[in-house]
C-alpha cells in the first residue's frame, strides 16, 4: 500500500544532533518535517502542525517523551508516535508502549532505514485506519442512496400493483351459485402484462377474458388499464340493455384489436375470450394468438380448446372468429397464459402441453389450487407473467 | 481495533529455550502456537497450518531465518513476519527488514510485553488489511445487487415511460394552419400522472383537456391510459359522423367521471377540458377542480378563467357545467396543471398566481418557451409532475 509522501513528522529531541539528523534523513525520504527542540515546544507544534506521526525522544528535561507522549494521545489517539530511547532502557520502551507508543527505537540512530521502515510501518496503520474509515463511509453513501432510488420506486410500482390489483375481479367468485370463478395472477416484476376478467352480461351469461401483454412491467400494465376500461363499458352496456343479443367474443376481440391500435402504444396481446351461457350450456369463445391452448374438461373429459387466430393489436383489418361448443352439466374450464411454460419441467413443447393437461385433470377446485400443482406459489420469481384461469360448474 | 484472539503463530528457533518460553508465554496470551525447531521443518508447518503470524530466529544452521523470510514472502506476501536477532546484529535486521520482515526483536526476549506488543501491532496490520478488502468486497457486491434491482425497474420504468409518450398528441401541432397546440410533461419520476391531449372533433374545432391524476408515478400513470382510450373513443366517434352537434366538455368530463369510478382504481383527478371554435371564435370549457385557473390572453388581454367545479372520479352524481367565452381572432390559451405552483418562488398562493399571469403575459409562443419562462427547463427534479398546455392563434 503506497501512502503519499507528503506525509508531516515531528521530531522532538534535545539533541541538536540527533535531531537535525533525524530531520535531514526523513526529509531526504520525501516526508516534511518539524522539529521541536522540548518537549513543551514539540506539544505546541503538535497541536499548530497536526503533524501525521511524531518521533519523541525519551528523556527530555522538564516535560520528558512520557508526558508529551501521553499528552499527543489523549488529544489524537489515531497520531502514531515512535519513541527514542537510549541503548538498553528496556524499562522506559515498555513503559512508553504501555502509553500508546506505537514503535520504539534505541539510541545510537545509526540505522536510518531502521528508522525509516518503523516510520513508514507506523503511517501505514495510520492510513489503513483511514482508509477503513473512508471505505466504510463510502460504502453508507452509495448503498443509502441506491436504497433511497430503489426504494423510490419500488414504491412506486408497489402503488401501481396496488391499483392494478383493485382492477381484477374478485377471486374466487360464484356466478349463479353454481359457477366458480378464479384468477391468479403471478407478476415478474411488480406490474403485470397478463390481465383475467369476468362479469356478467346477462342473467345467465358470464363474460370473461385472459390476456396477455407482449412485453412486461408498467409498459404492459398500462395495457391491461385499457382493456379493463373497454370490457367495462361492455359490460355496463349490457348490465343497461335487455341482453336480447349476446356477446360475440370475436367482436370484442375486432373491437379491442381497433382501438388498441388506435391507442399506438406499440403493444399488442394474445387473448381467449369468452362466454359461458349456463342455460344453453355452451361455450362461446374466440382465441387470438393465445397460448398454450385452454383445457376443457367435460364430464372428466379433458381436451385443448381448438382455434389459434391472430394477435390483438397488431393487424388493423384482423378478423377473429367465435366457435361454440356444448359445455356438460358439470365442467371445468382452464386457461393460462405462456408465462406459465416457462417454469414447466424442461421438455419439447408437446410435453409441456402434455404436462398441462395432465395437471389440469387433477381437477383444481380454483386457481390457487392449480398454481400449487403448478409449483407457481408463493412469493417464487418467474421469468415472465403468469395468469391462471379457472371456470368449475359442479351439480 | 479488537483481533480475534484465536490467532494463529508459528515460532521457529532452534534453541529449545527460546522457543518453548515464547511459545508459553503467546499461549498464555491467548495466541495459538506451533513451534518449530528448525527452518525447514518451519516452512512445512507454514505450509500446512498457515499461521497469521510468525516469529524466526535469524541464526539458524541448514536453512536459516533469512531463507525462511524470504520463502514465506513469496508464497504469502500478506503472512507478517517478525525475525529474531542477536544482540547488536543491526545489520542482519536490515537486511531482514529489506527482505520484507514487519518487525524485528533482539535476544534475549527478556520484556515478553514488548514482544507482545509487536505481535499484537503486526497481526493488527493484516487485520487491518484483511478488513479493508473484505469492506471493499461488501461494498462492491452490495452496490452491483442494488444497482441490478434499480436497472430492473429503472428499464421498466423507462419502457412505461416510452409508451406513455406515443399516447400524447404531437407537439406542437397546427390546426387549420392557424392554431398551435403544444405540450409539456415534466414527470417527477419516469411516469406521469398529467396527462395532455388535443384532437380535431370537426372540421373548425379542436377538443383539448389537460389532466391531473391524484398522486403520481406508475399508479397515477394507469389512469392516463384510461383517459387516453376514453378520449381516443370520443375522437374516433366526431371522425365517422357529421359534426352537427359538437362536443361538450361537461358531458365528457361526465362519462369520464362514472367511468372512472366503474374502474375502481381509487383514483381521481383534475381536469380542465375545453373545445376551441375557429369558426364561431369561442371557446366552450369546463373546469373540474383544476387548478391553478387557466389563463386566456384574448387581444392582448390576460385573465384567469373562472369556474372551478368538483374533481373527477369521487362524485358519481357530480355534475359538470359548460362555459362559453369568445375568443378574439388573436388569443392565447394556458393551461398549467398545480405541480407548477411548487416551482415558482416562494410566496402566498395569490402572489404565485399573479406571477403566472405575469409568466404568461409575455406570451410564449408554445410549451416548451413557458418551460424555459417558468424555469422548469432540462432534466430538473420536480416535486410533482407539471403539465403544460398552450394554444395560441395569431393571425
Amino acid at each position: 500500500m503506497s501512502q503519499p509522501s507528503q506525509d508531516h513528522i515531528l521530531v522532538i529531541d534535545d539533541e541538536p544532533v540527533v535531531r537535525e539528523s533525524l530531520a535531514v534523513y526523513l526529509s531526504d525520504s520525501g516526508f516534511k518535517v518539524d522539529t521541536a527542540r522540548s518537549g513543551d515546544e514539540g506539544l505546541a507544534l503538535f497541536r499548530n502542525n497536526k503533524p501525521d506521526l511524531v518521533i519523541c525522544d525519551l528523556r527530555m528535561p522538564l516535560v520528558d517523551g512520557l508526558d508529551v507522549l501521553k499528552a499527543i494521545n489523549s488529544e489524537s489517539s489515531e497520531t502514531p508516535v515512535i519513541v527514542v530511547s537510549g541503548q538498553g532502557s528496556m524499562n522506559d520502551v515498555v513503559t512508553a508502549l504501555r502509553n500508546g507508543a506505537v514503535d520504539y527505537l534505541f539510541k545510537p540512530l545509526i540505522e536510518m532505514e531502521v528508522l525509516e521502515h518503523s516510520v513508514r510501518r507506523a503511517l501505514e496503520r495510520g492510513h489503513l485506519l483511514k482508509q477503513n474509515r473512508q471505505i466504510r463511509e463510502q460504502l453508507e453513501l452509495t448503498n443509502a442512496e441506491l436504497e433511497r432510488s430503489l426504494d423510490l420506486l419500488e414504491e412506486d410500482q408497489e402503488a401501481g400493483r396496488r391499483v392494478q390489483l383493485r382492477m381484477l375481479p374478485p377471486t374466487p367468485h360464484v356466478f349463479n351459485e353454481t359457477c366458480h370463478f378464479s384468477h391468479r395472477i403471478i407478476p415478474s416484476l411488480y406490474l403485470s402484462g397478463d390481465f383475467v376478467d369476468y362479469f356478467r352480461i346477462g342473467p345467465d351469461r358470464i363474460g370473461f377474458y385472459l390476456a396477455d401483454v407482449s412485453g412486461h412491467g408498467a409498459s404492459s400494465a398500462f395495457v391491461t388499464v385499457f382493456l379493463k376500461s373497454l370490457t367495462n363499458r361492455i359490460q355496463r352496456h349490457y348490465e343497461k340493455r335487455a341482453a336480447s343479443n349476446t356477446l360475440s367474443p370475436a367482436r370484442l376481440m375486432r373491437d379491442i384489436n381497433k382501438e388498441l391500435i388506435s391507442m399506438a402504444m406499440g403493444k399488442h396481446l394474445a387473448m381467449f375470450c369468452g362466454v359461458v351461457d349456463l342455460t344453453e350450456n355452451k361455450l362461446i369463445y374466440c382465441i387470438g394468438a393465445h397460448f398454450p391452448p385452454p383445457i376443457l374438461i367435460n364430464d372428466g373429459v379433458a381436451s385443448a380448446l381448438e382455434g389459434r387466430g391472430l394477435p390483438v393489436g397488431i393487424f388493423s383489418d384482423a378478423t377473429f372468429e367465435d366457435i361454440v361448443i356444448p359445455l356438460a352439466q358439470k365442467f371445468s374450464l382452464v386457461a393460462m397464459s405462456d408465462g406459465v411454460l416457462e417454469v414447466l419441467p424442461e421438455g419439447s413443447m408437446e410435453a409441456r402441453e402434455a404436462h398441462l393437461l395432465q395437471v389440469v385433470s387433477q381437477g383444481p377446485k380454483d386457481a390457487d389450487a392449480l398454481a400449487s400443482l403448478l409449483q407457481v406459489d408463493g412469493d417464487m420469481e418467474v421469468p415472465d407473467d403468469i395468469a391462471l384461469l379457472v371456470v368449475n360448474r359442479n351439480e
